[in-house]
């Protein structure tokens, strides 16, 4: 296997590492008490989660799970870690039950994000992993980003400009890029553009050296059209939209291939030979990697002037508090982050 | 595994089946050969080739391969079978060289698929099974049909009305039916009607019914959009177009279920909950089946008054005659209508 990471021995960052919250009534703090007390047997590396320390112990009850908690700064929270979940206060309180949001959730869930971003920018957190967010209840009070991600680009603004965050969905089989994301297909064909393209591939291929430590990464572009549009036949983006792209790349550098037939590209073999695909639209990107990597894909957001990683599924508020909630994408999520801030320090 | 036939043990039919010769300048003689010489291993299904003899012995030759070849008429064919390769000539002698078709190509290739046709039409084949075409050799001849499957179909007519096809893609782990086919993704947006839908849904369960033996179909439905359009925030073509179809067929007694996100559908746990997948576009429906069955994928033509399957591969003009191509899919095509047959009959 060619993928970053996928038999890598990095060894793990020596920050620890900023666990957000997420929506409280979720199971964001199922999934990190389960985490947590597999961190000898994966040999985790050390997080802290940003919340309070009264959730964490009602939610560890109710899962009857024995656990200690340490309520630290996060400067303590890589010491805490073998002994104790170590948690940093954030100084917003959630009263919400599993499955309830309340009025206590919003203002929770935000006041974690935004602790996270400042204890990594200021250097106390190697990087960032989110716990799911729920965006309605987000939306009810006054939210105004269309997501997580680009309420991540907006706190690292600087001068007032937003980067651009490009996501990632990385599993150790695969990595894919979607160029257009949460969008309608027809939308997506409208917003599909050479510019768009080649900016997202610059920020795909100088992390994949940078936070990958990939010398020279091996970047698969998909068409747009089935068969990558069969010279024209079958559409005419791969000509006008994705080729133009494609020769800006390699100006640069950057060993991009494509436009490649879509169906063709994710089968083994086929993913042996580059180290992410970028793909024209969530589905194409979505469809693969969800397919080879349901349990272990981790939402990775390029682009930032931070390390953030999150599990790739919602807040699951029917399961919240069972003890049915899988910490696998978590677990890869922390994995991965951890490998991320070693390789990039 | 839920599949169907995936764990068969169907007895084969009766019947030999009627193998076309293809591009006679691509692997469709190598891969012939190829999965005549596994026959016992493998327990293949008797078949007959379509062509001319000498064809085939100069294959042989060049690929180094000592078989009889046995000229016989269709009746003679299944008793010929254990012996030898049963050629049924078609008066047509094809003269190309392994990669280089000319002028005797075309002719060869579309009396073979003629013939193919009348032999099961008139009870002497239990199924064709069609090996691959070069369209741009055909079209240079004159042929005027947008492909393989429309030919059929136009050869399936009846009181001159042709008969609509329905492309499946099938493996022992995922059977898919995109609903638009080789169109551009923008055409495939326009061309998507909850008419479309149903017709080609109610095709898909009939024929799991009569020819998969199947006796309450269960027919997982894409979304177009992500997410399935997210209740109409990422697009409308789930409201206004799928849920109408979806209601129709629930209508007719069929168990249809979506529109479903399309990225969730085809991990290993969700494959297991339906028989087919329904999918809006090319894409949506090639990705996951050519991931997860890239070798073994069978093309089955859904809807003709007789049974079709196909490789799901290409002529590969480029390793034809060097003895590379494999026959995986030839051999899934050969089992998989023989099985298909033997359900109908």
């Amino acid at each position: 296997m060619a993928k970053p990471f996928a038999e890598s021995s990095v060894e793990p960052s020596a920050k620890p590492l900023a666990l957000t919250l997420g929506e409280p009534a979720g199971i964001g703090p199922d999934i990190t008490i389960a985490a947590w007390l597999r961190r000898r047997e994966l040999n985790l590396p050390a997080f802290y989660l940003l919340g309070d320390k009264r959730t964490i112990a009602r939610r560890a009850k109710a899962l009857g799970a024995g656990i200690s908690i340490a309520e630290v700064s996060a400067h303590e929270a890589a010491a805490a870690f073998a002994d104790a979940l170590p948690v940093v206060a954030t100084g917003e309180t959630a009263t919400a039950e599993p499955g309830k949001p309340d009025a206590s959730s919003a203002p929770a869930a935000l006041a974690s994000i935004r602790q996270a971003v400042a204890d990594v920018r200021d250097g106390r957190a190697g990087a960032v992993v989110t716990n799911p967010i729920a965006k309605s209840v987000l939306y009810r009070a006054g939210f105004r980003h269309p997501g997580h991600t680009e309420f991540l680009a907006e706190l690292a603004a600087q001068d007032g400009r937003a980067p651009q965050p490009v996501m990632m969905l990385w599993s150790p089989r695969l990595a894919v890029v979607p160029v257009t994301i949460h969008v309608s297909l027809r939308e997506a064909l409208s917003q599909l553009t050479t510019d768009l393209i080649v900016s997202t591939v610059r920020i795909v291929a100088t992390e994949l050296k940078s936070r990958f430590g990939i010398a020279r990464p091996r970047i698969a572009i998909s068409g747009l059209n089935p068969h990558a549009g069969e010279d024209g036949s079958l559409g005419h983006e791969e000509l006008t939209i994705i080729a133009p792209a494609l020769k800006a790349l390699r100006n640069d550098g950057i060993e991009a291939r494509g436009p490649l037939p879509a169906d063709t590209m994710f089968h083994e073999a086929a993913r042996n030979t580059y180290d992410c695909a970028v793909c024209m639209y969530h589905d194409q990107a979505l469809i693969p990697i969800k397919t080879v990597a349901f349990d272990d894909a981790v939402n990775v957001t390029l682009g930032l002037p931070f390390i953030r990683t999150s599990p790739d599924h919602g807040t699951a508020f029917d399961i919240a508090g069972s003890g049915k909630a899988s910490p696998a994408s978590l677990i890869a999520a922390l994995q991965l982050a951890s490998r991320m801030a070693a390789t990039t320090s």
